[in-house]
């Protein structure tokens, strides 16, 4: 088999259908985000981002780079070892303190991504607990796929956030099959909200765990960050929340907060826990930080609120049509991949705008969309910018508008 | 289901078995490793770590600790999304560059961690290249392992380092199915390394693909670091070379280094590269000042070779037995693993040597061993110290000795 030409091919096929992803270079300069440079080739712009999922800009905090430099200072670069293996530093042991108390479980277990959390945290449960049958929401991120996948348990898919069809589901399953509910806060890419007390009330009906992937949700909800969850009161009517230390706490790194029976068995048979470096003590030290300081400080979340309503607001006032949802995403749909490509590509070269077009498979083909992340950070000359450049880009390219709201 | 009974059952199993993990609670001090604090609840001591993956001390390398500085300085915390929704930085491509260079590749493509890189990368092309069956060297990571298990491909296992085995069972496979050879250089436990010629002549001979874990052996060994594949000038065989940012370059971080078209084709099928946040522009800033290092310097692997040769002239002028093999990597079985804990937890509390029991299932049961990783910062003192403590355990337990050495 000629496998070069079998890569090419496949490659092809993506450029044809408008699929192929090209990743834009970027230098991130720490406090001016979202401001930042970008290389394209000999060419270099300055462009804002309004694309992150540095929900809060967090990733440039003083409190979380001064953790890290120290942790540097102190404990130099790697952790040298899988956790087992000369890798558990004491600072990620109080990480998995301060994550556990953030979310009112015994326990906290750190992974290297909140893919790897996810994927090696229900792969484990669904392979171990036997004839553990997952009852997956339809629109669940690829790493929750990909655990039950892996675990080969059986996966019943519920349509998305419907509470009656879980129910039936459930009803439908053998009534002494252990269940597992998996399910998120906050849908990422249309930033819609689980009702989490009508699924943790159905999983108290028919005895099912309950997993929360929680990670749009951390650091940006909650009095003091929990998520969802904490902001309704919910916290411990789940059996596991998952979180990431990679979006609004601005590092990088996954984890779940669980029982401690829960998380050491997780610690003690998930192969994707187990076999692989721990993380820098510095990241560890850095996450911390920044969950600490959002557990006190409201100012990022009220901001980031503000910045979210007004940006709403000036795309209605010029009919410029986004999913309504409760949360902080807000979704521009386009529905045709090369058309949003395009628009992208635009805003970036002739407006310094950087908003990656969000294509398949990311989003289902023809739900193709500019995925908007306000931020704390972003000014209100930066909103003015952004909304007149769509405003031109609308007209330019003939997309039909909704009604204009009144200012 | 009572869950929790459920899990509380499974981990007494592993206590019963002496197969339960504790993790040591470390203080990883800059400029003083292998010297480590360590945390027992409220007892604290000093100890000297022998069993890390930092191999060669490059997790406090001034190099690499400026680079990260420089970089949080600069590009502050996270990445602040996948890499192709705004998590790609100039860091992580220069990284790329560097990983491509260093083993004579067109491309290179970062993961979050090794264990991902191999799950993901064998993962996607088992998957997609329709009909590929993977021939599997029998001592595989446990990510290559979990990778073609995700992937559903047909997989034949071989006998460990068995080319005869090798072309024997690629010989009764149908001759126009698509093949991948995926094996390690250096195998992690026992210290092995593979005959990465004669399994490169068996995959041309039946139109393999080759696929090279060396994640123990980059910056260890060639005259840039490039690995086994390296040294022994084979790097142009390879399809596939893996590597880890985690162990002898001191950061965290894997990566697969090929053509331009596989790494593209990964990039662009992966789900746990997709998905997943990019690595902190200060880790990339840092790995990449790692591995340029060790292109240049030869001082860091002369000293480990010395040291090595050194621990295992003094662990055979005693008789302490040890794995005979051509690496870095000193295994000494115990081949129990309870006794294994015992002797650790011992060297631990009396002495202050930390070197972590291996037991199941890091390594089949029956053959549980310590795992000795020598490096350029343990000095001749420490040497001393280590030997004199295992020849007094030794004594202790009553452990059979081998035959002595001649001084």
């Amino acid at each position: 088999m000629d496998f070069e030409r079998y890569f090419e091919d496949r490659l092809q096929d993506l450029k044809d259908e408008g699929n192929y992803r090209v990743f834009i270079d970027l230098e991130r300069r720490r406090g001016e985000f979202p401001q930042a440079g970008q290389t394209d080739g000999e060419t270099k712009r300055e462009v804002k981002i309004w694309c992150s999922n540095d929900y809060l800009g967090m990733g440039q905090h003083p409190a979380v780079l001064e953790a890290m430099h120290d942790a540097l200072d102190r404990s130099g670069a790697g952790a040298g070892g899988t956790r087992n293996i000369s890798g558990t530093t004491h600072a990620h042991v109080l990480l998995e303190k301060e994550l556990a108390d953030l979310h009112g479980k015994e326990a906290a277990l750190l992974f290297t991504s909140g893919y790897v959390s996810n994927w090696a945290a229900i792969g484990t449960l669904a392979a171990k607990i036997p004839g553990l049958i997952v009852f997956s929401d339809a629109l669940n991120h690829a790493s929750m796929i990909e655990g039950v996948r892996h675990s080969r348990a059986e996966k019943v898919i519920w349509k998305h956030n419907d509470v009656d069809d879980l129910r039936a589901k459930l009803a439908a399953a053998p009534a002494n099959a252990p269940k597992m509910i998996a399910f998120e806060s906050v849908y990422s890419m249309d930033g819609d909200i689980a009702p989490i007390k009508e699924i943790c009330d159905i999983a108290d009906e028919f005895g099912a765990m309950t997993y929360l992937d929680e990670v749009h949700a951390v650091g940006l909800y909650g009095p003091r960050g929990g998520g969802i969850a904490e902001r309704e009161g919910l916290m411990d009517r789940l059996t596991v929340i998952e979180g990431t230390l990679g979006k609004a706490f601005g590092v990088v790194g996954g984890y779940i907060a669980a029982s401690i029976a829960l998380c050491d068995f997780v610690r003690s048979f998930a192969s994707g826990f187990i076999f692989t470096t721990a993380l820098p003590p510095a990241v560890a030290a850095g996450a911390a930080a920044s969950v600490k300081h959002l557990k006190s400080s409201q100012a990022e979340r009220d901001q980031q609120k503000e910045r979210v309503a007004e940006v709403r607001a000036r795309l209605d006032a010029i009919g410029i049509e986004h999913l309504a949802n409760p949360s902080h995403i807000i979704p521009v749909m386009v529905g045709d991949p090369v058309k949003c490509k395009f628009i992208s590509d635009t805003l970036l070269e002739e407006f310094g705008i950087y908003i990656q077009p969000i294509n398949y498979p990311t989003v289902p083909k023809g739900t193709e969309r500019l995925r908007i992340t306000p931020s704390p950070v972003h000014s209100a000359e930066d909103i003015d910018h952004l909304v007149e450049a769509l405003g031109s880009l609308w007209e330019r390219c003939k997309i039909a508008r909704g009604p204009i709201a009144a200012q």
